[in-house]
């Protein structure tokens, strides 16, 4: 099968969008792949096979390349010269950029646009996913629980009512970027300082104790929603971005978390509540807590790091499916029905 | 002042958003314009002044016009031949395409992702009015009453619990389109069916008896939020798409609404409440329905008929005021960071 592979990105997750795309080249071997390279300026680059290494992206040596266009159906490298003809790269592609572009409906609507079919999350998926205040309003809207919030913004004071220790992070950031853990009042500050680097808006929530974390991945394809095993991953107090980094480039299949069947049915149908009708086409990895014995969704990963290929038994069997199963966007027709029957009225 | 008016769009509102141009083209005669026209198929097109007409389009005129691609910072015509030059459009764009395209945050996005400034609604904010259940769910997280509603999805069966008489209508169009009143059960089939025409998710609100309804725009600029009159419309059973496209075409200053001043504030700080954080470097109008003492938000229209011109005093100062308040967009630079420390590490 032949697939695209895009990714790059003017994002803060630019170089782990790079170590994805050479996990999967790997774990992708069986497939025809092509490598698009969205560079920083958003100059789209065509990427040889054997250039797939993270030291061609930091010697900037993707610059000579060939450089490819967006045109309708597919990406374009123009034709060189007078006599030149232009080449079409129309495979479906698998939107592999983390973070800004990729995961905040940019590419998705670029995408849509120029009528490129592509595996991932659509505009409004993303909306729902990227700024993590959007992702409680889909979950009070679709009746899944979630961590308590409350919102500070830039140049503002606020009154917080929640009480220590307490999580401060970016509204609009995944991989760890920007976050701290406040164990009292005298940390708040420094923490809402560093957050503020990197988003006008914060969200501040409590730390809960004694919470277990796992992650589920899934995608609708063939009729069914298909999941992947469960992991528990790793816990330390949370996972900083060096060792999220090392994270994105798995490729090892993870053992299954040791719970019971009920908890198990119970992540699935949150999982369940948060896709339907809004990640179609895309594979997610869901972040949920259990904590009093509820379930909480933590975040939605709408482009989890190398596609959480180490998830699933088959990945090559996933992906193929759900290429399958994209969802269709049927283009609106124009209709000059109003402006006839006006001109008519007119006589003209 | 120097602006570009886009407008058409592959949508069900293309002749509307012509029909919006050509207003905008009289009312803000004082400015530098440029129109460049999206056709049904996405290509762009530089349309003459003196072409500004609707039979130039529903007669397929503009496609003898420049084609115009998308670049980084301008729209731009590709030079002719080995010797001529292209030609950049770089001013402040007016996104004025109504319904897909325009208000799905499609066309946000790629002005984005091009680095072109622009008036109109970002990539968030048209997923929260383009699809009348997002903007119940932004109702929701912000404290905004909204008029009760079940969704009905294709091909799956619905009890409805709402009684008769109930608006059914498709979750995600404007314009009145495949909007139908249901006095009782007898018209229910039909009413969906027309309404799953134009949607695979289907709204279902009770008809609400005795209500008033009250339209307001505003846009948040020169450090405050800014308001127009406030707008009793004229109340048939609703509007209906001819008189809606009718609509579209108003340039004459409309009449203030007679309501108390405590209803003008409460209508105001409904207004603020969604627009905040959220639709900056939009206008938008707000339909507000009032029912039992109640102010509930009906519809949002991020990019009103005409800009909603006719509720405004001095329209041109608005659109010059606006363009000096666009939300900035800071492109993040890639950084090489942890692949060079790793490459360190790695003694290559």
């Amino acid at each position: 099968m032949k697939l695209t592979i895009l990714f790059g990105g003017a994002s803060f997750e630019h170089e782990i969008s790079i170590v994805s795309a050479i996990t999967l080249k790997e774990k992708l071997s069986a497939f025809d792949l092509t490598f698009i390279f969205c560079d920083s300026d958003h100059t789209f680059y065509l990427i040889e096979q054997n250039k797939m290494k993270a030291i061609t992206f930091s010697k900037g040596e993707h610059k000579k390349m060939p450089c490819l266009v967006l045109q309708n159906g597919a990406f374009v490298e123009p034709k060189k010269g007078m006599f030149g003809s232009s080449k079409e790269y129309k495979d479906i592609v698998l939107n592999l950029i983390h973070g800004a572009d990729g995961e905040d409906g940019t590419i998705a609507a670029l995408l849509d646009f120029y009528s490129i079919k592509y595996i991932g999350p659509r505009v409004d998926a993303c909306t729902f996913s990227y700024d993590k205040r959007y992702t409680k309003y889909l979950c009070e809207a679709v009746g899944v629980k979630y961590v308590p919030y409350e919102i500070a913004h830039k140049d503002e004071l606020s009154n917080l009512s929640l009480s220590y220790p307490i999580i401060v992070k970016p509204s609009r950031l995944g991989s760890s970027i920007g976050v701290s853990i406040v164990k009292d009042e005298s940390e708040l500050d420094y923490a809402l300082d560093v957050a503020f680097e990197f988003d006008s808006v914060v969200l501040i929530e409590p730390f809960l104790e004694g919470v277990k974390e796992y992650n589920l991945a899934g995608y609708y394809a063939k009729g069914t929603m298909n999941y992947s095993l469960i992991e528990e991953p790793h816990k330390e107090e949370f996972l900083d971005f060096d060792k999220k980094y090392m994270d994105f480039s798995r490729s090892e299949q993870v053992l299954k978390a040791d719970i019971s069947e009920k908890l198990e049915k119970r992540l699935k149908s949150n999982f369940d509540k948060v896709y339907r009708g809004l990640f179609e086409g895309a594979l997610i990895r869901c972040d949920f807590f259990v904590h009093n014995d509820e379930v909480l969704l933590n975040e939605i990963n709408p482009i989890p790091g190398s596609m959480a290929n180490y998830l699933f038994e088959d990945f090559s069997a996933v992906i193929e499916d759900l290429s399958n199963a994209l969802p269709h966007t049927k283009r609106i027709k124009a209709s000059y029905e109003y402006i006839h029957s006006i001109s008519q009225a007119k006589g003209k």
